[in-house]
């Protein structure tokens, strides 16, 4: 197809690339259940998949639509669901059952507001959910959290990528501020990596049949659960964890900006990690020393990069849009070296660079006098 | 009623000793779906409830069965849910709200098998959802994890107490073994601290009119979201931060066993506690300064607590029958100070006291070692 | 109870006095999902019934109401459901299902509207739904059809009554105008004819069993359907078959008005038959010899009252709020012996008794033409 | 396409030759929820429709299954559903809503079974639903009933036309044996008659905008509905009724066998009419000048034919599998002028040829007994 062709940047509204890109990385079917602000990439898989000989369904619910998605991911097609937040809790049982049966599948999450019924201001309120709680069980999903429209459309290919690669639905951490930004876009070349094929895949639900981790051979949808405990049950999961240990280890991504010979670093993803490189150029421009840690992935975290600068930096401020979350996981890294400060915001509002550099201010200051009381 | 009066040792099971408590400290409402292991509580519910002032409604699914009882909430009544899981995993919308709209229930968790569509054995794999994923926004909810029967019965009434208290949903997260054991219980005398009226309770649906918070004056229950951001709703959700920080501030329970003089500590909750109680006993038999520290709260863990015995022992070694979750919770705890090392099966396995008591030398050793490498 | 002694006349609002005469005549259960005009129905079961021993619930939607009653019908409780014409629609399956397990239900319908998503005005446009497919399978459900407040309370116990009698549901069917309007009721005297036990009743679902008609022994609503053709189930359906035979031949109610040396009549039910009597008084006054036949059971219907009239009158004129349904009953009825005209109101519009007369006056002409052609 | 080209007999399974007809004529979408006898039908539509160029969706429920289709014919399409009886109940409301908004719909109905949880074999039982009652407020819905799957095949051309000619829904009313006999088919030639556009059709749900029948300029599925009484609401209404009467007019179809000197008449349709036929060869053999009426369309019902034969024959027999309901409309056109008579088998059971013979040479000397009495 021509528009697979060398690219030219065009301006697009986050929403709607994000479809676009999914369906131009190979997404032939999409579900879901409209919710903003994510309601143009549905509308964008409404209109567009099916002239591209694909599927989109429209749900009654994000409970139908999870499994729906689930099916078509069991007949081997790339597919994709996208809602925010409130509509995202709602898919979380399927969430877990996506990783057990191991289907790739595109979730899509602007996330936005904050607890409950929530405003639709952008929110990174739902880190905790994505990376330790997406479904019962302890699931562990791939969570790619983009900072531009660039890179989000960038992690639609990576994150279908990565699913077929390792048989596992990946989740696109966006927001409202994605969601509906316009910026230019260049659909980047395939990914020219070999993916496995997809024996498993139960074709028209007659012809193929697969083994089932850890059970007999079947269809996949319709392999009924073990009610025994341990034995091949056991094994099946512990090969889950072997999987996501892997995962951790070849596919952790973080961006490290200015962190050569950085005093102190700030650590935050997507629109925070964005907003911050604003600070870090001010602080540069001013003589501080300020780097930027920017987890791509927040799942796998990007632990030992942390642990690493926590060897260099003097502390270390976590910038989030919600009351604090990832900054566990930078402590847990960090495992009390250098301080952790956390600074956020809530309920939709950016954090400014203005405030984001009064805080790393204060940070500096404390260390200082650390410094002095401890000399 | 004379079933208040001084209680007398009597063998129950597990799930319908919790129902039992339920109801003898206040609950008149039920709602669920059923789920094994805990479909004896629910049963329970449906026999007792109407014959002692209340009401239970079987529902057609667990979305159903928590938006029921959310209304009941909203109406000022004690109120619980039970279920498994899978199950659970469907409530997150709810739980969400819940949390936003503080309203009190009790949400009992009989954990069982692992990802997906899991076994019916004993499991602890929710630890990530239930203490930081349960449901969207970051949400936190009080996690309360007995490891005995009698417990889960004194549980049952602290929770709906800290949940009028505190205005909050409480989970109870149990599993299989607590569901179907047969133990000897008491049910204990009614706590005696006065709790705040409720004010905010929506009565007939007509009367009672209330502030809710962030908001304007409204039935609880009808209040619209705020679609703006910042302002009135960032307030809002930081008040609901500040009410989690006092929780963790009062509320963090914890067992210490044998930690005066332990040189090391197992750290393991619920069934794993248990079993981990005589590992203990037959480790100080052998001469082994083994103590537990024994979270009862899990959320909110127990920091200060393990973070005091980093200070003391040589070593820890966490015990959970999932692949490892609180083990994050613990070294966010102990900073690095001390080897932490982790034992876990997987489902529906409970791990015996033979084998925590290897994987307990194995870390001895190593930290033997250690200690002669670091002289 | 006092409020079952000597009652005097007291102003009520329809929607409300049906929900006081189902409690009053032994209704311990209710469910519904809320819809014009039969709000206040509703409304008066949530206050009331919990007040008076009994449960409501609230349901998501019809199907679940419909299913909740069958559950407390099968549990042998009398119980009330209450919807309006396109809320009805969504319960077709279940009332088919009420009628193949015999169990005993108030289906209140305040028709409103006609086709679609209808308006909320008065309308008699479900007759042929409630009389000929109230159900998939050919079932047959008792019609009550009352024309003032007094008579729907009346029809209320009644509708009880006979459930109970005949082990059948019953519908009572009213409209806006009856849901809507103010008008002084008495609570009639219990009927006292006895009432046959409740054998099949389910209990608490583990100890009564009973014998289905058709199958084997089981409780009631685990009964699994015969997949197998003619035997048992063929007689089962013929045993219901002659069930309706008897009810028709016991059951069939009307009232003649004036009928005594009527040479016109009009045939007219439920609000329609009100009206229609202030058209036969204004027309005795003019010195017509009009009478009324209204049809108090829609099924039965009372065919035989009309045949019989067809053989004293000139003509009929039947009038119904719709496009003309009864008509074809009273036309069956009638074999052609006499003219039957129609006239009808649709969307909401009541018939005014101007127009009923001018209708009438027109089937007076055309009868005198013809007689004096045939002459 | 080459399969438009002049076919030849082949065999084919019922449920499957109903699907491949509709897609053959134009259907794009069909929905359902799988149900026996119609799986055949569901499973061929997911093979075919997506190799065809339309799409299939698989639903949770017949309600969802029906608004799908609803939603598909507001966009224009040729659209199909498929179920039996009791799925078909579940479909009430949205057959109204589709009666109101005027989709064309054909919804296929391989009728089963009785009353409630019903057998699988072959019924005639939902006639009254299907023919008076598809749907609250008085719809009125074209039904084809065809006796062979030849015949079943050309309804379904048919049905999918005259639902585009008047905007209507179309129901094909078979059975149990129509689904799953095996029989030559000839695909017929398509119907060359020009049908009107549809201006009406929603498009991509932004560009088309339509006046709708009684309110104001809309798309279709989005037009809210009046809650006003009388007026434009009540001339739509009139409007529909109109509709019918044309199609009463122009669409009632009947098969007359051996009718030209009959003495007798079987009124029989679908599987019964072509058991009838039979059974009138039989006769014929033996010198009883018998004849078949056979309602090809039993709504609208073909009264004329049957007031016709009336005149000539000196009785009717109703043959039905169920306990008598075309009877009454057969009834009705005779008007009391000669004997009916009915013969009926129930649940799943196919009247025998000899069977009906009996109940024949019953009627035969009943009418001779009366001549001799009144001669």
């Amino acid at each position: 197809m021509s528009e697979q062709a060398a690219d030219r940047p065009r301006l697009w509204i986050g929403g709607e690339a994000v479809a676009e890109a999914a369906i131009r990385y190979g997404v032939r079917f999409a579900a879901g259940y409209p919710i903003s602000p994510g309601e143009k990439t549905l509308e964008y898989f409404a209109q567009e998949l099916p002239r591209r000989g694909g599927v989109f369904i429209h749900c009654e619910s994000e409970m139908q639509g999870i499994y729906y998605v689930m099916g078509a991911a069991a007949g081997g097609v790339r597919c994709a669901i996208n809602s925010s937040s409130l509509g995202v809790s709602l898919m979380m049982e399927g969430v877990s059952y996506l990783v057990q049966r191991e289907y790739p599948t595109l979730l899509i999450n602007h996330s936005r507001g904050d607890v409950g019924s929530t405003g639709i201001g952008p929110s990174q309120a739902d880190y905790f959910q994505m990376t330790k709680g997406a479904g019962h069980g302890g699931t562990r999903v791939i969570v790619l959290a983009p900072s531009t429209l660039q890179e989000a459309v960038d992690h639609v290919q990576l994150g279908l990528h990565l699913g077929d690669k390792y048989r596992t639905p990946v989740i696109l951490l966006g927001d409202t501020a994605l969601a509906q930004c316009s910026e230019l876009v260049v659909f980047p070349d395939p990914i020219t990596e070999p993916l496995p094929p997809k024996p498993w895949a139960v074709g028209d639900g007659t012809t193929n049949r697969y083994k089932w981790r850890g059970g007999g051979e079947g269809a996949g949808p319709v392999q009924a659960s073990e009610f025994g405990t341990g034995g091949a049950r056991e094994a099946t999961y512990r090969e889950l964890g072997e999987k996501w240990n892997k995962i951790a280890e070849h596919e952790t991504r973080v961006e490290l900006y200015e962190m050569e010979d950085a005093e102190y670093a700030i650590v935050a993803f997507g629109t925070c990690g964005r907003i911050a490189k604003t600070v870090v150029q001010r602080a540069r421009q001013n003589g501080i020393r300020l780097g930027l840690i920017r987890p791509i992935t927040v799942w796998p975290f990007p632990s030992q990069a942390v642990a690493d600068a926590a060897e260099c930096v003097r502390g270390m401020l976590v910038v989030e849009m919600n009351l604090g979350q990832m900054v566990e996981d930078v402590r847990l890294a960090v495992e009390g070296r250098v301080p952790v400060e956390f600074y956020g915001r809530q309920a939709g509002v950016l954090p400014t660079p203005k405030e984001i550099q009064a805080a790393m201010l204060e940070l500096i200051d404390e260390t200082k006098e650390a410094a002095v009381v401890s000399a």
